[in-house]
């Protein structure tokens, strides 16, 4: 007999096995967005952290030093041998918070691309996770980057593409001309 | 043959075996700063996470409602159920950080004095931990609340003393006549 | 003979008499973005002041009391007779501020309509004013106010058309489908 | 016959006279505490503006270019006549607000020692101000910089002292052993 699926208030199925969506993009992409959209749109409680949540955590040494992360004038981010240690911890950390039961909606800047995505797939090992992309025009995100007013200029441009190079998704969007909202609805129906 | 120490550049030892350092006070007591000051003079690189970091990643519904964290206006927290829930797996991840070789200050409330206590000591199990209780009189913490004018009113008061009844500690500061900086260099020096 | 216009690096004509750019819209309609946008656009330095300068300049007690600002459940703000006082007060500092010299965005949420705009234009007496109308549909503007997850839920919708009844533009924007970039350009273009 | 002075709420005579408090002293002396303090304590409403709203305020290409305010690896600031402008401004702005009727606790720091607070003066001519020096010892300033996290390290050190020598004070303070409340009750006490 098939167990009927439960149905949120807002009309999505009730997850059963995505434990962890990974939402990778530039700055300025419009992640952070997302994920509280699917904060508010998803049935049960899901916990967002992220890239942003992992550098508060640093020494703030190791936000400026060749040690650690390091944002250049042009907005370029370079890491040293302790952040890339720091990180391991992290993401098993993160790991670790998914097999105790929460649901976790990760806010992700793929730096390394492949070699960035392979070190979260290792970790994740045996969880279901839903791998998305979320895309925006360079020149659009470079924009809103502006309009914000609180992140290091050029950080959208240098990121907008390199980021996506060589990861696969199981899910694209695009916030150039869909709203954050939209795209946490398109997210959401994707669950399984 | 005995391993001389390592002496980091600011004086103190190289901590070897200690993997958290768990700070516990009530609101506007002072435990950021401290957090802040550790990361700045121990020899390697911390990670600081705490209750505000927790509160953060959890869905804006949840941190006012009787399923989450509510804020009463008389700055008393009560939680429920899925946020137990969401504790247990965010201080199980805290702790797989640890275990995968991240040095930690864990900057925390507990409401629930020593039933809070026991659940980090359970899910810590096999680490070493050091245990800094972070006094501070009551009136003197709701003066600091209303200076720095982004707290609900009233927390520091219910939480002066409530959160340290029947917690063990390996060490006490107390902030009410001495800096940061000064409480941060006594919790060093307690480093194994 | 004509004194040829000068013009800035970004190719738009130095602004030769317009003292303020007043931007009036909901909450979540986008203002600030564009007025940061506008701050990198012209070629003249541009003070952006606003709302929510006032807000933070007043004492907590009156952010939320029958005699100041209030936030009600559903996002509707009312206010009261010593907030008006002191509001009275920083528009006339504002005025002040630009006759000295300075040129000034100011970005507003013209609760009252027509009698908020008269508050201004009165205090603006003999300097030349944009007056700029910044729309957005109120469903993608609540989006958009849970994307940013940092403001009072349902100001988005119940700000976004009434603000505008009765009051008077020289241009108005939309940033249902416009970027804030595009907009501050569109606005640049304007001045006189 | 004389007036019987009118009491507020918490025992102050509510000021006649005065129509300003200037607080002036270096970064993390604790001027926007003592602030925050004395709009709780006093008993009418009091705006609280200082060097932190004007610099928000600004392009962000003035807070780091030659033209306007730049934070030095060392802490020290130096300023551009493009900033001097919109400062003085700025200034004649605030005068007009207390002109207005408005109350107003200024929060600022004077790089320029007399010669800032002549700007300020000449400005407020006519006006009563009560003029407070905010102190603390630079090495414990220093540390509350650290403990804040959020300023360019080196601004206490460096601001410490320049910033009150040949200037003249009604009061002084000193926050190296003096709550920021308590502070402020002083200053409430000396209000005409």
């Amino acid at each position: 007999m098939k167990i009927p699926a439960r149905i949120g208030p807002r009309g999505y199925r009730v997850a059963v096995t995505t434990r962890l969506i990974i939402l990778n993009g530039g700055s300025s992409s419009g992640k952070s967005g997302i994920a509280r959209c699917l904060q508010t749109v998803l049935p049960e409680p899901w916990l967002t952290v992220g890239t942003d949540t992992f550098v508060e955590a640093l020494p703030a040494a190791m936000r400026g030093s060749d040690a650690g992360i390091e944002f250049a004038a042009d907005g370029v981010v370079s890491v040293g041998p302790e952040f890339r240690a720091l990180e391991a911890a992290w993401i098993a950390g993160v790991a670790a918070m998914a097999r105790s039961g929460a649901r976790i909606v990760v806010d992700e800047v793929f730096l390394g691309g492949p070699a960035s995505q392979q070190r979260w797939r290792t970790a994740l090992d045996g969880l279901e996770v839903l791998w998305v992309g979320v895309r925006c025009d360079s020149e659009v995100a470079a924009g809103r980057e502006l309009a914000r007013g609180d992140r290091v200029g050029g950080m959208a441009v240098s990121q907008a593409d390199v980021v996506h190079v060589g990861v696969d998704y199981d899910l694209e969007v695009d916030t150039t001309h869909t709203e954050s909202l939209t795209c946490a609805h398109a997210i959401a129906a994707h669950l399984s």
